[in-house]
């Protein structure tokens, strides 16, 4: 039993917070938030005084190999950087794995960099999308971290080295399903979904395939769509009509989906994506990074359409960061639509806990008795958090940094105490990264 | 002597950096960049294996008085925000201050408040705009910052009970410049400067009196500039041309100018400020919180004027952090202009480093031998800092952070080490900036 005593702020959501509570932990969930009453030995007890208790964020969208991309070129619009940044180490990797020389080693510690990052800053949960998952999913589990892994679906566009026949790819497709979706006994905060890369990088074919397999086995469909205005030009090109348009005639409105980016969506769109289990998940970031645009937010909010927010790849953010994202998502908005009042605070931090979770489909978000305990401790004693305020989450989300996150609790279990990873040597792993990395740099 | 051992990278600046080299520090400046030579008894040795030495950020525009206003609504427009979160707390400073019942005390906390997170985040030097400097300058010398104090003066447009007479603003301007300007021995790091809040909140008559003043003394003139389109307007209807034109014809733009915002500037404003001594000081964090705009950072860098960075006050910011602003002047720039290629990471490091020491007028802002010691060390040891690239500045500038920062020098002296302030005890000051804010709040 896990006790968070006398929290001076327990922000059970956007809305609702209390001051000076406990909050105590059995098993995976949360028991009781109120008075843990007298000392008992058998409590793991985490003092919160001056502390913030919040639900864990949620990345509901990121590429974790990017973390070997870290402060590349910074001067490339979409196209141009996938094909001088991502694509060469994509190569890079995909070679030595063809060759069986068990380089997918390097995976496993991509993904161990992005995990300790993301619980460092209070991430609990996130969305990942690659090709290729067994050592990423061994590297999540191996930290602690609840994720989905999306499976990533190319058969066009992509240079011809980097496709895998579609057939190949159904069937890895299959076996990742088979393996890993829904919490099985060798990894439990593990589901699977499935990611075709774009509407333009996919055949109307496979986009078939993708619907009815989601339907089959119940997944999640997580897609980028609408994140530069070529892409939708080509769409109209194309398919003569926008690209998420394009996806509601496929049917992939119908199944949950995860919309990324979403920045050039039509008015027609947002209608199109009303009372349809659709997620925008907004990037702000690497959208003002790569040059994209500013998604409308704002109008997919008043439209009712559920909205996460995810940091994308290191490589265009350069951050798993969701502190920061909170406030570029706030700011951005503001500052597109020269009005301050467009968004506030309380919406991005929605985004970025329920929002995620929802999306996610997991009972975590917000902090309830009887929910998932996925919880991050955020210390507010230092000069930058210095609040007159009891406004507490403005001032997480203007003020908070991934470094004044303390604890983190995924599942019921710590992970991050006092700083320091709990369930990994972070000093061993960065240098093994650094050591296996090289190969591809 | 100070010796930074074995730094792993050395930021000369923007362009320039080497590696696996020694800086070595002797009184106020930097006597070496290369090779120390054994190790000798009287060093004091930082060792900086695995770190970045890099020069001092600058945060060229804040007010520090916001430090106790982080927070804050986040919903307003500039001129509401004034008059909601601004004013009632300067108004409450004020009233206690003229009771003369010794809450000036309350100037130097807030003024601690923020220097120390200015430090703790690489920053050795700010420009503060403020009506009233005695305490403050006092919490500067006492943490170690090197500031300039520009004395913001007004006499239209805010509320009657703030304005004081013209003349109890001029004599306390000429007090401020007598006692504090140019480095007295009591204030070694200190320059004064004047600061017109802004060319609508100044009589013509004050603009003149400041024109007179800054020439007589050799004094810096820091003020706020074409923020908003409202003020654009306001400017186009009571003069006929919009604000920096109007300073231009006021014969401002001969004296050294900080043009803090300049979002809206026109062209021609541009053109007017071209072989002038003007500074623009970029704040896109604000910029974007309250909804203002985005300054034409692009074409003023391509018309070779010269640009700075600010982070505004901590009440539309929230943080005074210069890793952040750095990225977000990128990444603002970058979507503004729908074209990632405008501006990279080595432009915004060097408006934070050069461009800020210029703008203060102090002989730093890049290491070199014999210039003015001031230093930071960012540790890059975790997992958000991997990076598989030598190409550090674009590194630092979308993955560093604040909290990244183990040293600081600054004019020669430690103020930071492993992270623990070395002048002043932060928890205590935090305490008693606490209880004493709480009367204003």
């Amino acid at each position: 039993m896990i006790v968070l005593k006398d929290a001076s702020y327990v922000v059970r959501d956007a809305r609702r917070v209390e001051r000076d509570v406990d909050v105590v932990i059995e098993g995976q969930r949360i028991a009781l938030i109120g008075h843990a009453g007298p000392e008992r030995p058998d409590w793991d007890k985490i003092d919160c005084r001056g502390k913030a208790v919040i639900p864990g964020l949620v990345n509901a969208h990121t590429h974790l190999y990017q973390s070997m991309l870290k402060g590349r070129r910074d001067d490339l619009p979409l196209v141009e950087w996938c094909e001088q940044v991502t694509f060469p180490f994509v190569r890079a990797v995909l070679a030595r794995a063809w060759h069986g020389d068990g380089s997918e080693e390097v995976g496993r510690l991509w993904s161990l960099l992005g995990a300790m990052e993301m619980i460092r800053g209070g991430v609990t949960c996130c969305v990942d999308m690659d090709i290729s998952f067994d050592n990423i999913i061994e590297a999540w589990c191996e930290v602690g971290v609840r994720a989905v892994a999306a499976m990533t679906m190319v058969d066009r566009w992509v240079p011809d080295d980097l496709l895998m026949p579609r057939e190949v790819t159904y069937e890895r497709t299959r076996a990742l399903v088979e393996r890993w979706h829904n919490y099985p006994p060798e990894a439990p905060l593990v589901q699977v979904a499935l990611g075709p890369s774009a509407p333009f990088t996919c055949s109307h074919e496979m986009l078939a395939w993708i619907r009815e397999q989601s339907e089959v086995h119940d997944l999640t469909v997580s897609t980028h769509v609408s994140e530069t205005l070529w892409e939708v030009e080509h769409s109209l090109k194309e398919c003569g009509k926008p690209p998420l348009a394009y996806l509601e005639e496929l049917g992939l409105l119908e199944r949950p989906l995860l919309a990324v980016h979403g920045v050039h969506l039509t008015p027609e769109e947002v209608e199109l994506a009303r009372h349809r289990p659709v997620t925008v998940v907004h990037n702000p970031k690497s959208n003002m990074k790569l040059g994209s645009g500013v998604a409308p937010i704002d109008d997919l909010r008043r439209a009712g359409i559920a909205v996460a927010l995810g940091t994308d790849g290191a490589a265009s953010n350069d951050l798993l960061d969701m502190f920061e994202e909170m406030r570029a998502a706030a700011m951005l908005q503001k500052v597109a639509r020269r009005d301050p009042t467009v968004i506030d605070a309380r919406d991005v931090f929605e985004m970025a806990t329920e929002g995620g979770a929802r999306a996610c489909r997991i009972d975590a978000g917000t902090l309830d008795e009887g929910r998932l305990a996925d919880i991050a401790i955020v210390d507010l004693s230092g000069p930058h958090t210095f609040g007159l305020t009891d406004e507490i989450v403005p001032l997480l989300v203007y003020c908070g940094r991934s470094s004044d996150v303390e604890d983190v609790i995924v599942n019921g279990r710590p992970v991050l105490r006092n700083r320091q990873m709990v369930t990994v040597d972070e000093e061993v792993l960065i240098r093994e990264a650094r050591r296996a990395g090289r190969e591809y740099a």
